[in-house]
């Protein structure tokens, strides 16, 4: 680890991550400023539901920043600090009493230099600064001042979970869900009337489409017979899905999300995919009964889609649980998945074909391989009415990569044909941060065009509300 | 579709796409205006000789600038506008009577907001501006008064194709061409003292190379049969494909073009290929035959530009025609062929191990895929004498894709080794406008390059003239 | 080949390769000044130890700046001229007596505009400045002047290699290394009183472990005997590995380097990878054995390095001697090594599941695809504790290219997990050229992070000294 660089006040400038030319600085903080206040729209992401539910104060620093954002404990770990000293692995870790949570906090803040450049330090550096009000960054030296001053914040009132959804202005807020789900905190948030935002679900049926996942085998009775209409089999599975699907749509779900290995789709006649499903069911399928299952699965979604109206979005591409002594130590989300190369144009042309042009099919494609925004995601969202431009995600959900994709879509696709902002985060405080940041290069992206005299100045306040407000609400459907 | 955006005064500014930098900015402008005269040197595209031959007006502004151009009926087809509304699929359409071409019309102008920051809307505000003098942008309320402003001008005698073609400054463009086409147009233009351009045919086999084109088997019959020699089989097939070389080399063609699925390239003994040859005649070929076969004749393609002295220019990479229902519906080039990644340094190894450094073999290797600009072009066009990099393509024709390209490839390969400006188009009153972008962004790479100290200011004027004008003279062996 | 350009006096401007954008500048300049006295740290190039230890004046110009260099040949020859006019090929070409050296030296200076924007031109424009004090900049007219000036030099006690050594300010110099290697001029050099500086070997034993390679049988017959304990087989094969790397930690070596195909990693057993060894020894292995044995090779490797310290650099990915003919006529090295796509994410994870969280293994990873950098390599640094992303190598080393590689990766791995500068070059008058070009890319990268806001300029001074010095010290455990 590099050794520990000189602490820096935090300054949170007004015209931070602007272009440096001063022409083009004026014009990127004029269309900032006609964004900057509208309502947060987030469309997917990972925070509990039942957090804004119960309300309860958040806990410690730590383990409100540190232990569970995998984003925040993989650099740490790659500087050479064990998980263990970051609070996971349960028993064996550090979590739990508060003089733990003080030592994963100064490991945290020990490491903080090493977050300088990452997207992830600039979130937690107008985080500490807009929602904490703190006033220096982390440092060794000052680890346990500021974990006090964070911890004192965490009990006033203004800090709970609700009033900081107020606070951020959320106006919706989707969280990603077990197609089993209750949606019991859904509900009781829904039913409240004291709580005006729109925290939504979505439908996300990884581990009842994937046939290796550990538990697909369980999963799947339990979906079969949670329809209790007698149905079994492939039909009985496929129509116990597309019910918890209404039931999600009755719950206000408008999406719903499928985090894939590769973009592969396939259509199966009903008999083949019987045959493999019963395959799958007595334990007995194949890698490759694996792969045509799923691709064949996410071909159903999407049809079913096309049937309830649920925007499909797709997340494929990442190697998960890279490291397999962590995962067996640490579990899943700790931070070492890696992405790969993935073929889009292939692997969607079947699903594309039946449902490409099928009416208010909306199919959002993301993607950790940024090779495939000009190459395929914008001439395919340039083309297909259906498909849109997943916004940069997760390693790409940073200042100079949302630059280069939109320099990579815009000149094909225009700015009509992606999604909007996603922050697809479990780290509540950072949602404002993030939020902000894509609006931020959203008007240095268009201030360089109106400096260039490729649009008007007029036109761009015109195309950043669009693209920040009005983009999310018409391609999730809000 | 997004909301109607306020409609702009067209703003055809002097400075457009150069950088914002007022220090670069004022190279950009001195380097630009030392070609920005140059007569235009088009040595790739698909206008159709006849139009110059015959020199009919221009039908109506419909069936000019949007029915037969894939760029633009692909946009608005992606804002949700079936492509019969834009005048695809003849008889059941809206092409044809004025009513028809009105409506057409109504829906590009209305659509307009969703080229805002595209290349397609880039060119159209140019040539609606500097072509057709308009001085007000499309919109839902301005159609018809567009829409005849343009019909008006149609009919005047200076927009009279080869009036256009004297005023756009062009000295050469190349068509491209069937292989049994008897050029009848070139021949009657060339042979036309009152006009002073060249007009050069492409010799364009790929339906006579691709043994999976419906076509082949009868265009193989045809094209043995117009060889008139008795010979048949194999060898009479390579003869005939010679022959129709030399005939296009007779009427002025200075390139053959290869538009392939991928770049592989290989050599296979003549009974070999004679055999798998019979094989597709007789309809019994496979999928794998179909590669071998294609592979081989790009091989026999090199071998013969080696010896008839004709420019190889390779376009691999796009997954053609990728939506079913659209291709059957409305044809083929209606703006769905979707580029895929290509490798191309094991796949033209076959053909550059024997022609590599033939003399005077010109190889200009074009790509949708922007990762092999780095990766393999520089590398392959700063090694072999034969090999030239294509200019930015299709999609990637566009202001930052092309600086995306420059900075790419110029570290490796110089300026010397690409193959300057192809504008590839059917839209002939988008020329000028393609070849002023071209020459704007070259302009803006060099002033950067000398602003950066780099290279000298002096040395950036003989460069963009070079560039610009000596390179497709030199490459093309015009 | 283009017409020659005007003459250009070279300018080699104090804010060359800073952006320009005055503010950026100004920032850049100062970041630049922190860090432009410092001492070159050079762990990996190919530089041979002998040259330092003999201590010989230079030959002529051609030979120390044209013929040994491939970087500078390929350009020449992708620009019409053939290898033996510029020296390559012994006997049938041009070098050795001084008329042909001279010739070899008009073809370059003929050739000079072909360098434009290369950073091969830019770096023998500082070396020609810098180094030999020349005023103007080579052409066809000012051959033999040039010629004669950079002689007459090459004779002076300044230009010695050891004199060179000092002046250019190199603290370490890492060669590169045959595991036979008995290192005498690195033990003399370290036994000098009289020399200063550090010579490092670094142990590279691509011919001992691609069973393709034609001395692969011959070199593991030396190597087994070299150990000279009698152990033979697949564990004497490893034994004697291990030994040499011993004797290479003894001789100041710090690294393994590891020039491979593929980046490809796998564990055998014992018993499978003995018989794999026989069946190669016996002359009988497949392409297939090729490749499976060298992954596990590489993972072997990998261990030994945990257990002996040895840093272990990966090359992979390129496609060595490309043109078969002029690898039969000229050998290796000679400016046909041609990249492809390579894939990180699966090929290392054998490699990493046992070693990525081994306590002080540092394992650095090189690529000439761009294409891995955000997506594979800044994830798996940002991880694993072991691993390092390898600086911009070969062609990618290069201003544009330097710039989207920290773009690429900082946001994901931070300024800590990179390599530090490498030059990787036979070039022993390019290195300070080369470690200048990089200082200032780091400066101009920095320089615009703090320019917007991202990082405080105080930091930016800390980070650029750490990127410069700490780091390669720190990776290369220095």
């Amino acid at each position: 680890m590099p050794q520990p660089l000189t602490p820096q006040p935090i300054a949170a400038h007004p015209d931070r991550l602007f272009p440096a030319d001063p022409g083009v600085r004026r014009i990127a903080r004029s269309l900032h400023s006609r964004v900057e206040g509208l309502p947060i729209i987030s469309p997917h992401g990972h925070v509990d539901a039942a957090v804004l539910e119960q309300n309860h104060p958040f806990p410690d620093p730590a383990a409100l920043l540190v232990t569970p954002d995998h984003y925040v404990t993989r650099v740490i770990h790659a500087g050479g600090v064990p998980l263990d000293q970051l609070g996971l692995g349960g028993a064996s870790g550090l979590g739990g009493a508060d003089a733990d949570s003080r030592a994963i906090w100064r490991n945290f803040c020990t490491a903080w230099p090493l977050f300088e450049g990452t997207a992830s330090g600039y979130w937690l550096r107008q985080e500490f600064e807009h929602v904490f009000g703190l006033r220096e960054e982390p440092s060794a030296e000052n680890a346990d001042r500021i974990y006090d001053a964070i911890s004192a914040k965490l009990e006033e009132p203004g800090f709970l979970p609700r009033q900081l959804f107020k606070e951020f202005n959320i106006e919706v807020l989707a969280t990603t869900d077990d197609p089993l789900d209750a949606l019991e905190s859904h509900e009781a948030l829904a039913d409240d009337p004291a709580f005006a935002g729109r925290v939504l679900p979505t439908f996300r049926p990884d581990q009842y489409l994937n046939i290796a996942h550990p538990q697909w085998q369980a999963n799947v009775e339990r979906l079969i017979a949670s329809a209790g209409d007698g149905a079994s089999g492939y039909a009985g599975y496929l129509a116990a899905l597309e019910g918890r699907r209404r039931y999600f749509v009755e719950h206000g779900a408008v999406s719903a999300d499928h985090g894939v290995r590769t973009p592969a789709t396939l259509k199966l006649d009903a008999a083949e995919a019987g045959r493999l499903f019963e395959r799958a069911r007595a334990g007995k399928a194949s890698a490759e009964d694996r792969d045509v299952f799923e691709a064949h699965m996410i071909y159903q979604m999407a049809r079913m889609s096309v049937e309830d109206g649920l925007v499909m979005t797709l997340h494929p591409g990442s190697y998960r649980n890279h490291h397999g002594p962590t995962f067996e130590a640490y579990g899943a989300d700790t931070g070492h998945d890696i992405p790969f190369a993935v073929n889009y144009t292939e692997a969607v042309r079947p699903l594309l074909q039946d449902f490409g042009t099928a009416k208010d099919f909306h199919l959002v494609l993301f993607t950790l391989d940024e090779t495939v925004f000009s190459r395929e995601l914008a001439p395919l969202a340039g083309f297909y009415p259906s498909v849109y431009i997943g916004a940069p995600w997760w390693f790409l959900d940073a200042p100079d990569a949302m630059l280069r994709f939109r320099s990579a879509v815009t000149e094909t696709a225009g700015f009509s044909r992606s999604s909007g902002f996603i922050d697809d985060t479990r780290a509540f405080c950072s949602i404002p941060a993030r939020h902000d940041t894509s609006r931020r290069i959203e008007a240095s992206f268009l201030a360089r065009l109106v400096a260039e005299h490729r649009i008007s100045e007029d036109r761009a306040h015109e195309l950043i509300v669009d693209v920040v407000d009005a983009a999310p609400r018409r391609v999730f459907k809000l």
